[in-house]
């Protein structure tokens, strides 16, 4: 058995900052296949009470215990082998700084807004107008830094890239035009272009979803 | 003047998380009104060029530097003072954690739900019952876990609680009924019963708003 084993599956983009900081950094590891769409696994009391109280994917296994939150799992890896890690305590301060805002602001609207547009197929609703304006300010932001900086903390890829990096890939469409945020999509090329880089659909079960 | 100066207004709980920690820990601080309702102060060019480029309070000024992101600063000032600071990397690992949950799940949803029905009057829509259905979620899953924890790691508050406790004093109607969350609503009571505990409005400028 792998020393790291990860609770995912191929649609999750959560999962998939974990699954890709594993992958580029060459670390061997599992992934345990989580039926989200089937059962809606995660959501059930028997999930929460052995895997995730907060009744999410990703959970890591590792040396006998369970991480969950993937802002805080890649910040553990980090520590552990030192890939993708800040370098002192500034970067530290601006890591955690990214990886807050992307949960809150980046990530978060933009995986909804997919989720309801291209998974839950709910078609245009007041909700995907409000998350799509919500998601259009955070890529403004994010275009403006990437703008002036080849990654987050500037010359290199930290975690809170990968953070960033966990739903750009996706192709449902999500009515957002990716030109009219040419840093932010130069920023989505770079991560493409790392060593070792495997598409979401590619590094974790489940995709095809079934009919 | 005070070593601290907070950039804040009263109607912000990501600024109130910061403020209470000042307040509770008795360090000296002082407050910098940010006039967001009058003009977006923190929307236009030269705000986001001097203070803040996510557009965001609060803004902590603090030995010639500018700290944003309230889940990050909490942990700034937690390490440079002690006051409701994890105690070792377990410790650590589940402030972050949980840092992260109430950024995307339970400050978020519930403090948008409330700017929107409170502040902006936007009525009952479609997007005040999805981030409605939203903040249920997040409240079971800390009325869950505070129906084991008198605070979020055991038995005494830290940051954790700090942020979590943002949004939850503020009187506007969000259609949450905290009634239903009783866990939750004892964990509150326990904040407020923190000694040195001050409501937003009285801790920091701009309450009331102009009619």
């Amino acid at each position: 058995m792998a020393d790291y084993r990860l609770h995912c599956f191929a649609q999750s983009g959560n999962a998939y900052k974990v699954a890709l900081h594993l992958q580029l950094a060459g670390i061997p590891w599992e992934p345990v296949f989580v039926d989200f769409f089937k059962a809606g696994q995660t959501r059930t009391p028997e999930w929460r009470e052995s895997v995730s109280a907060m009744g999410e994917v990703p959970v890591l296994e590792h040396g006998g215990r369970r991480y969950t939150q993937s802002g805080a799992i890649l910040t553990l890896l980090a520590e552990q082998t030192g890939h993708f890690a800040p370098r002192d305590a500034d970067e530290r301060y601006e890591t955690l700084r990214w990886l807050l805002w992307d949960n809150h602001k980046f990530t978060s609207y933009y995986a909804t807004l997919r989720f309801l547009l291209g998974l839950a197929k709910t078609g245009e609703t007041p909700v995907t107008e409000f998350l799509r304006a919500r998601a259009k300010a955070a890529f403004a932001v994010a275009d403006a830094h990437f703008g002036r900086n080849a990654f987050v903390l500037g010359d290199r890829p930290t975690i809170a890239d990968l953070s960033m990096a966990g739903y750009v890939f996706f192709p449902e469409e999500t009515g957002l035009d990716w030109d009219a945020y040419p840093a932010l999509s130069a920023w989505r090329e770079r991560i493409r272009a790392l060593p070792g880089w495997v598409h979401p659909y590619e590094l974790m079960p489940g995709h095809p979803l079934p009919a």
